[in-house]
């Protein structure tokens, strides 16, 4: 049975870590403020799977007490990833996998210099799932991972086995969990930016959510103009996405309810924004691919402006 | 003499219009609110040139009551332009010819539209000052006028003469104003947008003072991208602006106190902002020769945003 480390109890690994608890899978919880009350009291996850609290969970606060773990999953925001060179050598053997599910692009990379070649995945998380207090989720909506090898900056490294990520996927899927592989994770990745770049940005910038972004004649086409712009940058990076998901993603955000993108959150919460993972990645790969993105880099800009002002 | 006509008592209007009421020039006033209260108790301007006080100045509320004048001084803001149509006439006899002392491209082609071909100067200002009360203006700093005949969207109609505007040019210095023309109008305007479309923008999207602009390195760069892409902008539309000038505005930007733009002013206190005259006529430019902005059409499109939804 593979022995699971969750990094980060928040809003994303409490859901997937508590679901495989729930399952009867082997589980270790980092935490920071959550680990006594934890400890006493259990992890509470809201659902519309299904309420669940799990009376007896194995939470740490210090990492040191931890065992070694077979996956290890990174479920902190990527603004945290400084602190892995600390923890992952504590919490890996030879055959150990760290699993990233985080935002962004090359989001994997810190891991990948902390533990070398071939031994990190990545995953696109579509959940919408908030921490309302201490050791209790509260899932919305969604939940599905595309998970994939990490093939480092040139997506040119081995990274983990297809057939050593079916057995993680197995076991996810056993426990509930939506989840899917694919050998092109950069690929995956770039989908996913078609969305958070336009909207986790302009809902900072603009200081709004995205129906009244979509609602505004000026502000709905410079969305549209970003998507278009990620699209191209990701194929001239050589990852190909079908002109066709533009209009698909714009469509996606009309039928969505209004939505505050997880960048909104942090910034009124003033918490610090993932604009390097998602921004500041995209852009140096581009640099990389000699791909101008022009309107990319004004987000960029801007927001890294509204970090350190606002 | 010349008859001059201020259309709009404020900041710019009531400055200019002050000095020449001043030096004695034959100077109308139409006002909207401030009418009674000018009428009653005078103009004041308060200077670093000298402060100075009009007990008696021609004041209208009504442009029905007003003479025929030989040269109309456009002071509004250019959102106010639409009021055009129903007040030039009244003004203007056979020989009048309309100033128009306003920021942006093109804003002289409202008045150009009403009035016809000839008969349109426009001006580009350099001035700090402000409305602080009823007829009580406060002049800050600057007050510089370069004006020079409007041509039209294509710059090829015929303009009204140097000759002319050098005899407004010399009733203006007459009263103190520092006045000077140019055949080349337009490339004027460029050369000021160079300074408008970053920091007026700017300072709205990123609710922030042009010294913090300047000062955190992100949207410095962004402020410089943008300067370099209207001087770009600018040469591919024929109007050649020498590469050092971007530079010079950074320089002087920095050398500034901190400032909050005109738009940033108007955007704080619920005014109508002018996005169409400094960001849309300068993109339709741009448009009519097939030449490529994304910086300013970001710019514009988040302001066209923040306009409609802050």
């Amino acid at each position: 049975m593979t022995k699971f480390a969750i990094i980060g109890t928040g809003a994303l690994g409490g859901f997937y870590g508590g679901l495989l608890a729930k399952a009867g899978c082997d589980v270790h919880f980092l935490m920071r403020s959550d680990a006594e009350y934890v400890k006493s009291n259990g992890l509470r996850v809201d659902s519309k799977q299904g309420d669940f609290h799990l009376p007896k969970v194995n939470a740490y606060s210090n990492v040191h007490d931890m065992p070694k773990c077979d996956c290890v999953i990174l479920a902190l925001k990527s603004t945290q990833n400084h602190v892995l060179a600390g923890l992952l050598p504590l919490l890996m053997h030879d055959d150990s996998l760290v699993l990233v599910l985080q935002n962004g692009l090359h989001v994997e990379q810190v891991a990948r210099d902390v533990v070398g070649e071939g031994r990190v995945a990545g995953g696109c998380c579509f959940l919408c799932s908030n921490k309302v207090g201490p050791g209790h989720i509260r899932h919305l909506d969604y939940g599905k991972i595309l998970m994939g090898p990490y093939r480092g900056l040139d997506d040119r490294e081995n990274g983990p086995s297809m057939e050593r990520l079916a057995l993680i996927q197995l076991e996810m899927t056993g426990a509930g969990i939506d989840c899917k592989t694919t050998d092109l994770l950069t690929l995956a990745r770039w989908r996913k930016l078609m969305w958070n770049i336009p909207f986790n940005g302009l809902s900072v910038i603009l200081n709004a959510s995205t129906d009244r972004i979509m609602a505004v004649p000026a502000s709905r086409a410079l969305a549209e103009a970003i998507i278009r712009e990620v699209r191209q940058t990701a194929c001239n990076c050589g990852h190909d996405i079908e002109p066709e998901f533009v209009q698909y993603m714009m469509d996606e955000t009309d039928q969505m309810a209004p939505y505050d993108s997880s960048m909104r959150l942090d910034f009124l919460a003033g918490r610090p924004m993932e604009v390097e993972s998602i921004y500041g990645n995209a852009l140096r790969a581009a640099e990389r691919a000699n791909v101008q993105s022009p309107i990319m880099r004004v987000l960029y800009q801007q927001l890294l402006f509204l970090a350190v002002e606002h």
